[in-house]
């Protein structure tokens, strides 16, 4: 078994002034600080776009010798949007293995660098660059179309999509690291200027830089070595057809499901165990979908779930306790990163504001677009 | 431990009329093939450049989808040249943990997809962006600068480097996969024409399209599975400065040495075990800096070896036996699994007219631009 032993991020803003190498670096830092070590044997960062909007495509090796790792191992890991849960899934089976003793896993994403069609285009080589954005589809179009469907056979409207994004906001108020600290309300969310119809600003995360960093180590170390090691009950990665009209259901995340069920057995939990589920809610409707592929929600009733107030802190399932990628904001290939880092805060009862009550066990999970990738760890503080 | 059960490789050329996908595909299904099965866990894909020169960056589904792996987890791993080597080491952790049981490494570059100004700024997306690309260093410019050194330091001339493509060349004739099959003459050598002086075409090793697959499960299945499983007894990966201005020691590849030591002690090997290596000869200046890094030559002395004829097939230390970078061309992010499949070859006994006689150790390594990264495994036959 494995634990998390350091845990360290970045806010996520528009960083003009930070390198690629220095952002990660500060993200570093700070877990290599939390953890009181800097003896790391592997590093292992969850990127996707820093060869094409930073011109920097061996971060690996970069980003070793600038966190004074100099000759440490070192590899990207990418896996679209999951690549930050992508990264962590390689650590914990390394540190499982016994080849690797302690393994830095950082997610880093510069979004900013570049903007306009350059960025557009970087961002759509997320979907199939043969069958999807050859026609000019984008991320948030491939959303929308999924939105679009899962309205017409659910029979809702976009205002009932509200109520994942209320929440998000409202907790990223207390989560001095988000992107966005504004309340929103959920008539100014049926209003929002559209992205892609009939998805809105206020429906889409934002993307924006930002990394995030953890440090695991065997369970046995993490216990001699922290205070509150955060053990890794379960990983599992799967995925789904890439391009959306080669899934068998188009309203169904199959990678999310089998994840899910996966690091769920692995953990030897069940739904009602999880205290907090941070999930990927980089659409409200990718929201929606993920509540219902892991079992929370029935299918077609995901939605359902943000009206009912159920998502809120108190409610039966937290989600986005930090904001989420709505509010937190989404540097892509480090926000699985930021997933885990948050629900070791919350597991550690280090949430702050954003504090959920009495944390036991928590899930979290990044999607690579679309849902063509899904990764999931369950997480619970361990026990002396 | 680890072990090969599945190989198979495309031919590097242009691939005008195949995708990245099917590219893949094609190394895939021989390897799967050969290993007679279907069933497997996970896929490793090492790859660099096909987000920004396919316009695929999220190459694990959509290669696992094409390959009839629909859902199985999938990831990318990248740390330049050194993906293919670095992909094999995650797969060798993953079996090893304990959480996959069968995993497929496929390296698949596909270079000649775009050309002129952008695949420049591509391929030198490898070095450090900050303080070498942007002022105009690129790959070959890079190695440019380690030649001439190497030169002055060690009193030797760009003839002397000869013997490194005179043997890629020569051992690329018997390769039906190579993408080069002419003989070349060390006086032919010496007169090419110069891409980054004192580096000529003949110097520099060709890019090109390609694929090479493996699968890899534990020792105790693939003796169960297969009539000639690879052992993996050595894996190791270390990394260095990537800028080339922050080494200590420019004319010291300090990553391949640590890499080589440790793979070398973990499978309980000196240097006169190894009966061939496969190194990373995408110029000469590497081979020989590989070849001092590694032990097998003094310091100064490795461009010696290509003279004194020792790297032959029927030489003390075999090298590049497929024609190696050289010859067999070099698809970048593919290129570490190509030299695994062919060290596999060569063991099983399955070389052809590229047979090394009495192949029993060998030790394949593949380098991040200037050494920035090394991977380093070594292979021997498994014994029943």
């Amino acid at each position: 078994m494995v634990s998390i032993i350091g845990i360290g991020k970045t806010t996520v803003k528009e960083h003009w002034d930070t390198s690629i190498r220095h952002l990660a670096w500060n993200a570093i830092e700070a877990a290599l600080d939390d953890a009181h070590t800097t003896a790391v044997d592997a590093l292992y960062v969850g990127n996707v776009l820093a060869g094409r909007l930073s011109g920097q495509a061996h971060l690996g090796a970069l980003i070793a010798d600038f966190a004074g790792l100099r000759g440490t191992e070192a590899v990207t890991i990418a896996a679209s949007e999951a690549s930050g849960g992508a990264a962590m899934r390689q650590a914990v089976m390394a540190v499982q293995s016994g080849m690797i003793e302690t393994a830095l896993v950082v997610g880093v994403e510069k979004m900013t660098e570049r903007t306009g069609s350059e960025a557009v285009a970087a961002l759509a080589s997320q979907l199939d660059a043969d069958y999807e954005a050859i026609h000019g589809m984008t991320v948030p179009a491939a959303a929308a179309l999924l939105m679009r469907r899962y309205m017409y056979e659910n029979d809702v409207e976009v205002g009932n999509f509200a109520g994942f994004s209320v929440n998000a906001h409202q907790n990223g108020r207390s989560n001095p690291e988000a992107m966005f600290r504004n309340q929103i309300t959920a008539a100014r969310f049926s209003t929002a200027g559209p992205i892609a119809d009939p998805i809105s600003i206020f429906d889409a995360a934002p993307y924006g830089d930002g990394a995030a960093a953890l440090l695991v180590t065997s369970r046995e170390r993490a216990l001699d070595m922290s205070p509150h090691p955060v053990l890794v009950t379960g990983s599992a990665m799967a995925t789904d057809t890439l391009a959306l009209h080669d899934r068998r259901d188009l309203l169904w995340l199959s990678a999310a499901e089998k994840s899910t069920k996966a690091a769920m057995e692995m953990a030897k939990v069940s739904l009602s165990d999880i205290d907090l589920f941070e999930l990927h809610d980089s659409f409200t409707i990718m929201a929606a979908l993920s509540l219902e592929a892991a079992g929370f929600a029935e299918r077609g009733r995901g939605w359902a779930m943000a009206t009912e107030a159920g998502i809120g802190r108190d409610g039966t399932l937290p989600i986005s306790t930090f904001g989420g990628l709505k509010a937190r904001g989404n540097p892509i290939g480090a926000t699985g990163v930021y997933q885990l880092v948050e629900a070791a805060q919350q597991l550690r009862g280090q949430a702050g504001d954003c504090q959920v009550t009495d944390a036991k066990v928590a899930m979290a999970q990044c999607l690579g677009s679309g849902g063509g990738t899904a990764v999931t760890h369950v997480l619970r503080l361990d026990e002396w």
